[in-house]
């Protein structure tokens, strides 16, 4: 990755290009206004298979021998796509078994993308032989800078393919049916297996299902999107091992456990679309830029799609107005991208996403969208030096694909509405308000350097993963957890031994049963300090063993018992919320965690509707000032001398934002 | 079935037993713990199908035969499945064709239970081998009391096979073509049938559809389903004829006629699951008591499985807050329950209903539910003398499943949003709550002995169930009958003469048109003494012939019309509801016209929010007063001396209740 | 059709007839009782298939004859049907392909009508078969006035069939593959056609789609229905062509383009059943009639079928109180309708539609219905010498199937709730409210003689309507169009040189981006003479050319910026709306525009409850005066001298009318 930086000269600057929808003589004047726009990189020929092979085995290099050239003329560099996300409508009409069967029993036909099921083997070949013939022309072509592995892996299958790669998964994972029947508890129900062909993809009852073969259902579909991913990307590198290799993941993507997937990229590189109709779009977004940056350690990460404007995909697609796209865009490379990338480059005639904005939208270069992208492609240069940085967080969060299937894929919680990524930006929202710098780590993930954890909802936790979490608060680290954590192994089955199975020693408290609130009913909850806060959705009825109750209860059934808890386990402490706080009150127990382990925000007196955010190497830290209100200003105070990239202007003590302003603080480290 | 009781010594009280889930040395456990709850009988195997035969024809009892033994030495009498309710994946991998077809044209897949057509002759071969096994193995074991046929039979299937089924059924009801093609009126849409072969199962067109043809799919599948279970049913029985044979009904099911099914079974078993969120959810409960009591002629009914708290199979499951199961308890008991099971013994580890509350919870022995349960099981002794007695009621209702499938069942009526159980719970309401004793009868049930006959909304009735009707009232009985009644006859057709075709003389009025109303739209209706009520939803545009108006419109396009109406007829009298009245006014006008027919409540003074009801024999009577309030105790007058059976205290002329407080006095008869 | 209206006396009275469903007995009753009515009209067979072609090839037309001889005798012309809409089951039962498979993938089934796929040549050849028979037989009866084709042709087919016949279609369309692949934008992800097999009907993936396939399925839907009925038409025409020919449309039906089935057909013919529960049905009830009266170019159209009181096809079924289905079927007649027809004649017992009020009700001839019914049969004769008569308006509204599919049936627009229904009502209720005679037009229409058209949002419009619209502009027509217009081809392509392509310069400004309102957002619209309003849902980003603005926003991002702009365009005007104007602005913008070219209601001082229509020819014109208002009477000022047909009273000055009242003025034209 350090190669491609050095090529690009700092960040990646560019979009999607699919110059298969336009004549020749478009290509010329895409390179110019790209060359006016400061466009370094494209991601070249995403959904082109059907242009690269319009019959089998029949080829038209051809054009893209042209724009490679053209681009590589321009000083463009290419992030050159492997097209098997779009399978050509001659395969699924030679080999309709090939088109992925859904929940529902019937074929995902053509039309859209991502018409396959991963587990097909006569994709699998077509879609090897496609990459092996585009690996074999463009590996040594100059512009090739990056591969980009297909795209945004995705489907679910429930095809009779995907049931026999299922079972061949099971087999590699359970080696015998005795431990299967016992990690899927199949006596419930009578649903013993005798025969490994007994067992199916769990296509048709909706509803009520075994929990353990849902589950693994859902990472088996993970690792068949991964398998065809690793065969494709072996085939490059067989060609050539000294470019880097990626595919773009998606936000808040559930199919697909990503901590797993970036072991195997080169970067991790996401599409996120934050809706601009939402008023708090951006805090999420910081969330996905600081879980891409943690997914490979802390390695700069790439932003590979997003949107100029509106898109078109939802019910209602709002536009982004002036300056939220620059400001989008900084606040990822605030966060460790290393590049601001778009779908599209240019915006399409016809198709789908005809209403979809692009770099070059429908009005043209004349228009404001295009002017925008002219004046950040220009700012992007001016911060060439902070691209390679990245930054450190001595708080980390728990997010867990395993936990988020376990609450969210399985049937019959005691209550149906959990939302894993709700519950997750309940607890980071805090952190985020005050400007702290977090690291997401999954179940799997080494805990040194963190002094504080927080897991929220933790509710399936592998046995080291639990022993993991026990073991950081061992050692003094400072464990923030919420209700229903560590109830169930990574089978799905509840730990024996009383509620939480996994936790009970860690929180000092066990729990009788789970309490899920009746619709509107409303508790109040009492701090030790006489703090009132109301709670709602859930309560743990919690029986203290070795921790005390920071809350209790001031009403109701459970009145005087303890809602928020603390416990000092080993060398550290442990916070523990029973029940479903007022945001403000978790914001308090979270933040009063953090700072009684002694975890300081850098960015003491910023605004609430500034965000803040710092990367940086040995020599120098960036600090990013991104003020989100298109309403008001902001006088931020700023420790020490620094400079503003964006304005060339030295900084002292104060900066000032106007509405979307931002600055980014090149301040030289002691 | 007294041999039964003579045996549990009164109330049987346990749960659902799975040992196949648990290794042997959990069983130790189950039977000293099941001793200390007083535990006495247990519903064994009934999802053991493939514990027992893990391979086709090879079957495994050894387990069985161990539990059954243990639990004989322990002195837990043994309700033992046949466990067709959960077939084998084998038999289903071997026999696809097993699955049902659903609704939707896709077959409901493994990983549930109830995965098959109940017309398969495949299903019906292996359920009868499986059985056949079971009964020559245990009829004779001394721990067998009771033969627990299946489960919760409920599958309606589209399948091939339930065509050829369905034509069977059909041929048997109307003997020839040209009698099917008029009573279900095919020259209607020209839908005429000439061949057998041409008619299936009414699968697909999921709105429109022939009424009759629909209708008759309802009677099949009921029909279906019960020939599944008297395959079973003969086959134990051919072993051996002296143990009582049933299986376990469900509140509320609108798929099989319980009526009919109820004849064959030895005792009306009811799996009941009030929902604690629902306020009021134990008058629901009343009523589905008040029905298995009726099904078998007032003969006391089991209580096969209810919760210890919260279940799992819902959007939201809460907790029975402590003393609510006690309660629940007590009210089925009151209602001529003569056991108290749950499901089920011990909570599961793993599968769909891991977080299904247990008499046994995942919080072991010291929990709050297992102590609740410790004490339950101590009262169900004290209160031994009360099994086998029952009760009597001078009132019925009518509840009909015709009816209830005519209403919600078939398309095209003046409006799609009709509630059969709510409309019936509106009528039942009242009576509730002024404590009076109610049974259930169909329209093919005796009316002999009621005063009052409650007939609400029965849009749909057979020319006999009409006549019935008519008869009571013409030999002096009192009939309360709610709007869009007598309507079709059994073929769904509307009777000629004019609305309401079968009642037009009883009510002495006739129905120019049905005039739904408007969302919305609320009238005003004015009793002949004055006072004043709202009505909405639906108005008869009723015109008096011998009838006279009990209330009239007071606004809109029917100002001055009846709106109520009384009727003479014969030596009866009959009141008539054409409208939506708000439930104070119908309530007013139910308990009038039950005062009027000479019934008196026996527990005038007892709060609204104590449940009173009695169950007794020649020589006593049980009075069981029940507190459903969580915050409110009360003072119950009570007539005469008596002993509270649960606190063995004597009773004179008050009882007092705690909040969820209960009491059981034991009167002795004049 | 003349020739038609000779033989009935002017308007056709009575509706649909199924004597199969009843015994002879009870046609004698029929013919006795529709003379009384002054039934001289009804529709036979529509159903028949069944009953006169009882099993392949063996027919029965005995009863058919005795039915066509009964009517002939007194005096009752028949509308034929070809009974091809409801195939009998024994067709289905040989053929299953022919069910339609619906978009689910599942077929629909036996049970409703309409069960054929319109590409199944099987299909066709027995529905050709029985047309044949019938055509023989009856074509030179004394009784056939007319031959009614089928009945609301309407399904949409996803069959292997309709994919051969969706193939075939293409291939006239587009000639080549690369012509289609050009047209369908098929590069974009990468959707290329090399084989005209790989086109398949668009089934499948329910979201994403291709928007110009999407697009042309649904206009080959439309053709290869019409393609069944012109094969019946001309069957029926090679035995005798002086009979006129027709099928029945359905109110705002969005599967046929009517423009082009009108061309086929001897008269429109429109089923319709606004709904008694809607406060304003009758506003668009209005729409549909002017638009029946439009598809034919003026003609005179037919009232096919309605309801004497409450249908049963909707959720709820309000009935219509008195004096409102007269009022109703005089609204038709008072835009040009020469028909008065029901379904049906007498109620069904049963079959779907027993609730489906008719001319003879459940509750017979006594009953309020039928006394109307009688009623309105003696005033449509009274009527008679209005019969052939029709009207003209200087307004023309454009009402177009290629832009409706365009907003409604494809995806990835700005947002995906857009209704053209709702948007072209919005624009035609202010013209209704104020007594305008409005036409509709097509694209494809000629735009002669009009003064003003109105363009709500064209959002999709081929080069020739477009260029047809700027031509009516430029020739000094006033053009009133709303946002979101011109701005696809007729291939769904975006029309390149900035937004909106086809009409820049018609409305003078250029539009850089479509904004879409956020949920709850609104803004202020201030007008050049100081009104204001607000706005909702959607916004242009409007930027003026030669245009200037009409009102601008007062508040928001636009502040200041055109939200209503005109535009001198060669000799015309053009009033462009650029976002969602609250009604009571929208009214005024459209009537300033409409007052502006000249164009003046003929009914100054007619209240707002009272519906003011004229038809006429040289000699009369009849001044129809209908009060919607079942609470308010009023008095309506009307010029000259005249006589009330219905009262046969002279009138001058004034007419007073009651609730529901009306008035027919026949007024001689100087």
């Amino acid at each position: 990755m350090d190669a491609f930086r050095t090529r690009v000269g700092g960040f990646a600057f560019g979009g999607d290009y699919n110059p298969e929808q336009w004549e020749p003589a478009v290509w010329q004047e895409d390179v110019r206004l790209m060359r006016e726009a400061g466009v370094n990189a494209v991601s070249l020929g995403v959904f082109a298979w059907a242009s690269l092979e319009p019959e089998p085995g029949t080829y038209e290099f051809g054009w893209l021998d042209d724009v490679m050239d053209l681009l590589h003329e321009h000083g463009i560099s290419v992030n050159l796509a492997t097209p098997t996300a779009a399978p050509p409508v001659w395969l699924t009409h030679l080999h309709p078994e090939v088109f992925p069967i859904m929940a529902d029993g019937e074929p995902f036909g053509f039309g859209n993308r991502l018409h396959y099921d991963p587990s097909s083997p006569i994709y699998r070949e077509y879609a090897a032989r496609i990459t092996t013939r585009l690996a074999e022309r463009y590996s040594f072509h100059p512009a090739l800078a990056m591969w980009h592995i297909s795209n945004e892996y995705g489907p679910t299958a429930y095809n009779e393919a995907a049931s026999v790669n299922f079972r061949r998964w099971l087999r590699r994972r359970y080696g015998d049916l005795d431990t299967l029947n016992e990690a899927w508890t199949t006596r419930f129900w009578g649903q013993l297996y005798t025969d490994w062909d007994q067992i199916e993809v769990p296509n048709i009852p909706r509803t009520w299902m075994n929990p353990a073969r849902k589950l693994d259902f859902k990472r088996f579909t993970s690792d068949a999107l991964l398998e065809c991913y690793l065969a494709e990307r072996d085939i490059v590198r067989s060609f050539r091992d000294d470019v880097p290799v990626m595919t773009n993941f998606m936000r808040f993507f559930r199919h697909a456990d990503y901590w797993r997937w970036a072991q195997e990229e080169d970067a991790a590189a996401l599409d996120i679309y934050p809706n601009p109709a939402e008023a708090d779009s951006h805090v999420s977004a910081a969330f996905n830029y600081d879980l891409f940056r943690s997914l490979k350690g802390g390695q700069p990460w790439m932003l590979m799609e997003q949107s100029s404007s509106a898109v078109c995909q939802w019910k209602l697609n709002v536009v982004k107005e002036p300056g939220r796209m620059r400001l989008g865009s900084l606040q990822a490379v605030s966060r460790a991208a290393d590049s601001v990338m778009f779908f599209q480059w240019r915006a399409s005639r016809g198709g789908h996403e005809r209403f979809h904005s692009a770099m070059l939208p429908h009005s043209g270069p004349g228009s404001r969208t295009f002017k925008e992208i002219v004046e950040l492609g220009r700012e992007m240069r001016l911060l060439a030096p902070v691209a390679g940085t990245t930054s450190r967080a001595e708080i980390a969060v728990l997010f867990d694909w395993d936990g988020w299937w376990g609450l969210e894929e399985t049937h019959g919680l005691p209550r149906s509405d959990f939302s894993y990524t709700d519950t997750v930006m309940r607890h980071y929202t805090p952190l985020w308000e005050r400007h702290h710098a977090v690291d997401m780590v999954s179940s799997g993930s080494s805990l040194d350097g963190y002094k504080v954890l927080v897991v929220p909802n933790a509710y399936l936790i592998g046995d080291e993963g639990a022993e993991r979490i026990r073991a950081f608060a061992r050692d003094g680290g400072t464990v923030v957890m919420s209700f229903f954590s560590g109830v169930v192994d990574d089978c799905n089955r509840v730990r024996p031994g009383g509620y939480p199975g996994a936790f009970r020693e860690l929180i000092g408290a066990k729990i009788d049963e789970y309490w899920p609130a009746r619709p509107h009913e409303v508790f109040t909850v009492r701090f030790a300090d006489g703090r009132r806060a109301t709670s709602t959705w859930w309560r743990d009825d919690l029986h203290l063993e070795t921790g005390t109750a920071l809350a209790t209860y001031a009403d109701g059934l459970l009145e005087g018992r303890a809602a928020v808890t603390e416990n000092r386990y080993g060398a550290g402490r442990v916070v523990y919320v029973a029940t479903l706080l007022e945001q403000a009150a978790l914001d308090a127990v979270v933040l009063e965690a953090v700072e009684s382990a002694g975890v300081r925000s850098r960015s003491e007196g910023v605004p609430a509707h500034v965000e803040c955010s710092v990367r940086g190497d040995e020599t120098y830290e960036y600090v990013f000032l991104l003020n989100h209100s298109a309403e008001l200003g902001a006088s931020v105070p700023l420790e020490g001398h620094g400079t503003d990239l964006l304005t060339g202007s030295p900084v002292s003590g104060h900066v000032e934002l106007g509405p979307l302003g931002a600055a980014v603080v090149q301040r030289a480290l002691p």
